[in-house]
């Protein structure tokens, strides 16, 4: 962390503030130019705010240069994380998974889809219970009937299910179904408590990227788990809010090799809620493989039209299977030898 | 809400989705362009969701020429909501009011800290005691302690106190303290779970727009509480996030009479999230009155640079003093007559 | 388009107004719901100001149905265009080309670059004579005697050159070179006498997104181009401006199909300019050819550390050629027919 | 500006680039903490490209400590530039002025509308004459013929004129009618032939901030005008593209205090394009007058449903009156002495 101190400020003030940086078990370096003079933070500083450095009479600006996350940075540890999902399916480390299924859990047309898509190559099923909506009049999930439901298609199909948890009060009837992934929704990507809820088990998270988070927002979400004791997260870009309007999202794809760079845990990618539109799910699906994605999540629907939420992004099975090739064939691209 | 049909569309087809339609107790009128076939959706569309349309196969575009917030709406509901917050402090309608204190109750300051601002002219005392903060690392918040200090200074001096919750099962412990005024924060903007819970008491409600949160969906997170039947919501702008870098946030001031416009609820604005740097929070105090806030939410602290949280953002009381007066007289040029 | 008119209006008023929307060439058809009325504006609308109407008193909201670009649409051209940029090379139309070389021109290491690039399969070459430079004080591009390497190289190695025009003025610097595709920057997007001019020849235009221009405005620029007669504009994403500091810019990638599906015009992409990190070049590249681009524009570089401008997104050539054997088989996942 | 050096950088690369530093006239300061090396680059850094050392190897990240403009710079020139408009209009050093007049010169009406935006209290009058649309077929202005209407029209009122300039080629037309004031608009924020162009005169420029432009890009834009030897800029924040879109632009005033810190230039503020729409333009000019702008903009017609451009976003001239008379008794909020 570096502090820009003020033209204004006396020696003594600068010294002054040296002496409190180091009781703060930091030592602090100094460079005076000719217009600035900067002050070197050096040391842990994850727990340094940088805003009550900056309110400092004698300091101009204050800038990190070593990142706020620990236990999520790869500098710390380098190697892959793999999480471990259950039924064998393991992400990150090299290996490439599809997560499909419906935007809701609807009743009895999970199972029937749940098939197509595990046919098709997807090794893990999504369905929301519990869903997230801006209105409080739109369809608000089926709750537990719907955690029922997934279970048994679990259970027939020998695949983890993928569901997403809203309340930190849920955690109990998550647990008690041994549901192998639970989702953290974009709107949930600073909701504390429900983080540290779920970062006190050792279940594998799918956390969501804010739609308006930064990457190291994600990674400091990521840390608010794992500083809990969880280790077990799969990080997900999934759109974020721009001035564009012909897509319900921006995909921000440079995230992936971006996240990559700074974190050893898998990246995930959701080209279904990062467009909002079935006719570009299959283009961006190829293109987060492409990026380097260790995992995609798809909106696949054997009835769009009548879907209880978010039809107009689902996949039928058959477009399904059309993306599932061509994304094997980016893999192909990705993963080969260039002598 | 207005759907744009395909050029490919069968007349077949148009019919059988205005049956569709009809079938919901809609109406649909229809009209035809050169290039392009419109069909109005008349009736209630509050519970009709656009992407559930967009998804079918004639549809090319969906648009709502009607608001999907109905409580919150001033076309339903002309007159200025004036919430009661006790103590004798009404917010709206016509009366001006500010919220001052701390970013976080820290100990005994408080009680100094609350003296000075009301003697200042603030209305209602703030402090918080549940802090969500982007790292897992920085200070959390007192907790229940600091809701008992807040406590005690309200009967002190007689003021409404306005403190955050964040977790759903904090209910209780606000609700035993009476506290007057909840605050839910720019992160918990969509943590539906909560905002369910805090619309099922007549407590007042201070609702912060999410950092990329549209004016609609404050209005929309306002129909969930309101929908649950409290309709004490007081709608705060506190900044939204851009790509300028120089100050923390970009305070949206337009929002101010786009509120007073589609909604009857108050608006409050936060200079001093929206800035992130005490040298803008009386500039922009007095622009938030100007474009006709009727309530300001200011952090000031004794000793900022000692401040346990956001101590860069803090008024002293002696420059409260002089936003204060300065406001006052931004005031009489919003309310006085013109011939 | 479509008006929505206010509660408050009169019929007289809405009459008067259907009349003068009629004197306009255009009809109106009007859907009469509980709580609003929408007139549909039927007909050319393309010379309509929504903003001439939505100053009307009666009149609430405007919103465009149907687009405002004639020229660049897919509706009424729906074969793909394609633009023939000299020397057997064409962009559009289900061919691929890769646009490469460094970010300017340099002097001698130009015709080595080239060479490179040519030898991996490039088809074009790029390099910069006029820099765009956020600074004044920054290298500004070596002007004329830079156009003169570039033709050099092109005369060599017989392949077209795409290079930036900045200024009207220069004009007939670049004709009586016959420079074959004439770059347009992200910063001179709605730089209209420049997009006018530009349009009065029948050079090869790559049109770049302006950093926070729309799909639709980039789609006018070049209706600006076409509307002066020259049909051949080739479309660039090249990132806009988000939030998000640890790229230079979001690569809009979702871009790709929405162009496609909007126009006849060619798609480029630019990782270089989108990413600005070396690191992420490779792997955006990837990404831009699986989302659909029918052609790249890559920064290469023999010597990144001592270039002139924008050395830390440069590939060297091992690096570009390990690229494009990789978008070579990205390429085959894109067309394949899937059965 | 500092360096962060990657962990794998050897001491032998360290010192490479230290030579490499000071071979540029700047000294290196060298702090190694446990996980991080920072190089602070001492001296004037105002020509270092920060982009071509980020492409250095052993680099990590590179961060300006101090602001790349000089001329427009307050450290440098401490004292506010007052800049003398002619007609004894003289804007910044603790004046205050309106500009006002219709968006588009349309003919005769000029000159009344004139009149009575002066005798509400205007000091300057402003009208395009070229202006920059986003579709081709828009109206483009009446060019010369427009400037004539704008030039006699200042000649009966005695007041200095305000009109856009578009293109580089137009500057004699400007200079040879002795236009007082020209405006560069937001699209050409980043046009650098015509930046450098006008900095050749010493004319007054009235230079918008660009859509997507940060503060330190307007800087820079003034540093581009001001650099060719025009020291008389005025800076004017007019709104900037954000995902809100209730209006037209968010209009950023935390700007306004933001450059009165970073340059002593004068800081206009114009409430007609940063909202859109009529209704909010009287509380943003109260806001942008509080905030502490200098001088403002605002787009007066007395026929707005007829105007040629811009109409949603006039006032009338009764509108007017009533904002100016809010407006000077916002000034005595801002300027009067608190004790």
């Amino acid at each position: 962390m570096i502090a820009v101190v003020k033209d204004t400020a006396t020696p003594e003030q600068v010294d002054h503030f040296v002496s409190w940086i180091e009781g703060k078990g930091l030592s602090a370096h100094i460079s005076k130019g000719d217009n600035t003079t900067i002050i070197g933070l050096v040391g842990d500083t994850t727990q340094v705010d940088p805003y009550l450095i900056e309110g400092m009479d004698i300091i101009e600006r204050v800038q990190r240069v070593s990142e706020p996350f620990k236990r999520a940075n790869r500098k710390f540890h380098p190697l892959d994380t793999v999480v471990d999902c259950g039924h064998g399916v393991k992400v990150g480390g090299g290996t490439f998974n599809v997560i499909a299924g419906p935007c809701s859990v609807e009743g009895d047309n999970l199972i029937r889809i749940a098939r197509e898509v595990k046919a098709a190559g997807a090794t893990m099923l999504r369905g929301g219970a519990y869903k997230p909506r801006t209105s409080p009049y739109a369809y608000q999930g089926m709750g537990e009937k719907g955690l029922d439901i997934l279970c048994a298609a679990r259970d027939e199909l020998d695949m983890p299910i993928v569901t997403e948890i809203m309340d930190p009060r849920d955690v109990d009837k998550f647990l008690s179904r041994n549901i192998e992934v639970w989702q953290i929704g974009a709107r949930n990507a600073q909701n504390f408590p429900l983080l540290k809820e779920v970062g006190k088990t050792k279940t594998p998270i799918l956390l969501k990227r804010g739609i308006a988070g930064t990457i190291d927002e994600l990674l400091m979400a990521a840390e608010y788990i794992m500083s809990e004791g969880n280790p077990n997260v799969i990080v997900c870009e999934r759109g974020i809010r721009t001035f564009e309007t012909r897509t319900r999202n921006s995909f921000d794809l440079n995230a992936i090799p971006v996240l990559h760079g700074l974190t050893h845990l898998p990246v995930c990618a959701d080209p279904s809620h990062a467009t909002g539109h079935t006719r570009y799910v299959t283009p961006m699906a190829l293109a987060a493989t492409a990026a380097g994605a260790d995992c995609l999540e798809i909106e696949v629907h054997d009835d769009p039209k009548h879907a209880w939420s978010d039809g107009a992004q689902a996949l039928t099975p058959a477009q399904f299977r059309d993306a599932m090739a061509r994304i094997a064939k980016v893999r192909e691209a990705v993963t080969m030898e260039v002598e």
